[in-house]
């Protein structure tokens, strides 16, 4: 589907029930579509990229925020902001590396996962990898390549949803990026 | 993925555009699943629908609306409260039957379109046809058995996007239901 060039900029504001609900029918039909948890982690992924670098588009229309100064608030940006406006909640900010170049997002209550058990033929899904490939491809049309991964899930047994976000280097501005 | 039974109902609000480019990628992943778009329309609804029977939950203990006493009381519900809540806008009811047995829904703003444009290769896709399944599954359960379906679409050029929904009967309460 394409991009629409003169949508206009006004916001819905919705409960994210419905939202979960489609994401799981996404999740299931993927989980029909390929063999196995890893393929199905890989193509979260990358339709997550596909969203980011759409929606950044939207959060800079929108925020009116400029470039950030450093990692830290960039970290500062996607919690506060684009968590806040896409996904309803604002993770907290933590375990920041000595070096400053990567940090942890915990999210309390993703509401990804409400209503959702993962079955245990299902043990190594990854089942919210899209918000990865979300973060990624945004970061990566403002000229940051990133690495996105999550290292604890509720959905897992454990106690918080962590996502760990590793910078890796500044993108020059004249490459050309675009769908993976 | 099965129903946590412990979740919590509180609820997050959100922009929708992530709502709207995850459809996209729903619907972009059912046009590669299956041959023709009747196909597609077809696994919409049944997702639609098995989301409906589980959203109504939610609306019904969000809400505390009651039983409707009549299919317009029913109507006004579901543009004024459930559309408002679950996709953040409201549709204006028109075009009544004499008998009083069916009505439109006219979206004038569709959140699921925005950013979308169909190719010519999908001239008979019902891009936003979950939405007619989300609204049989969850009357359904209130039993209330209604077709539902989409009479003009801006996406296909019409002025609005119009759903037509149109009572058949009431469902006796001791049948079960479930999942399609």
């Amino acid at each position: 589907m394409s991009r629409q060039s003169n949508r206009t900029t006004d916001s819905k504001k919705m409960n994210s029930e419905l939202f979960t609900l489609t994401y799981g029918a996404l999740v299931t039909q993927l989980c029909k579509d390929y063999e196995n948890d890893e393929e199905v982690n890989k193509q979260l992924d990358k339709m997550g990229y596909n969203i980011g670098v759409r929606l950044i588009e939207d959060f800079l229309a929108r925020s009116s925020i400029g470039r950030c100064q450093d990692f830290r608030e960039t970290a500062d940006v996607i919690a506060k902001s684009a968590f806040k406006t896409y996904l309803g909640i604002t993770p907290s900010v933590t375990n920041w590396s000595p070096a400053g170049d990567e940090f942890s997002l915990i999210l309390e209550n993703n509401p990804l996962v409400d209503f959702v058990e993962l079955p245990d033929t299902h043990s190594t899904l990854i089942y919210s990898n899209l918000l990865c490939g979300v973060l990624r491809g945004a970061l990566e049309m403002v000229q940051m390549a990133v690495d996105v991964r999550f290292v604890q899930d509720t959905l897992r047994g454990d106690n918080v949803t962590e996502i760990r976000m590793k910078f890796i280097k500044r993108i020059e501005e004249n490459l050309p990026a675009g769908d993976e």
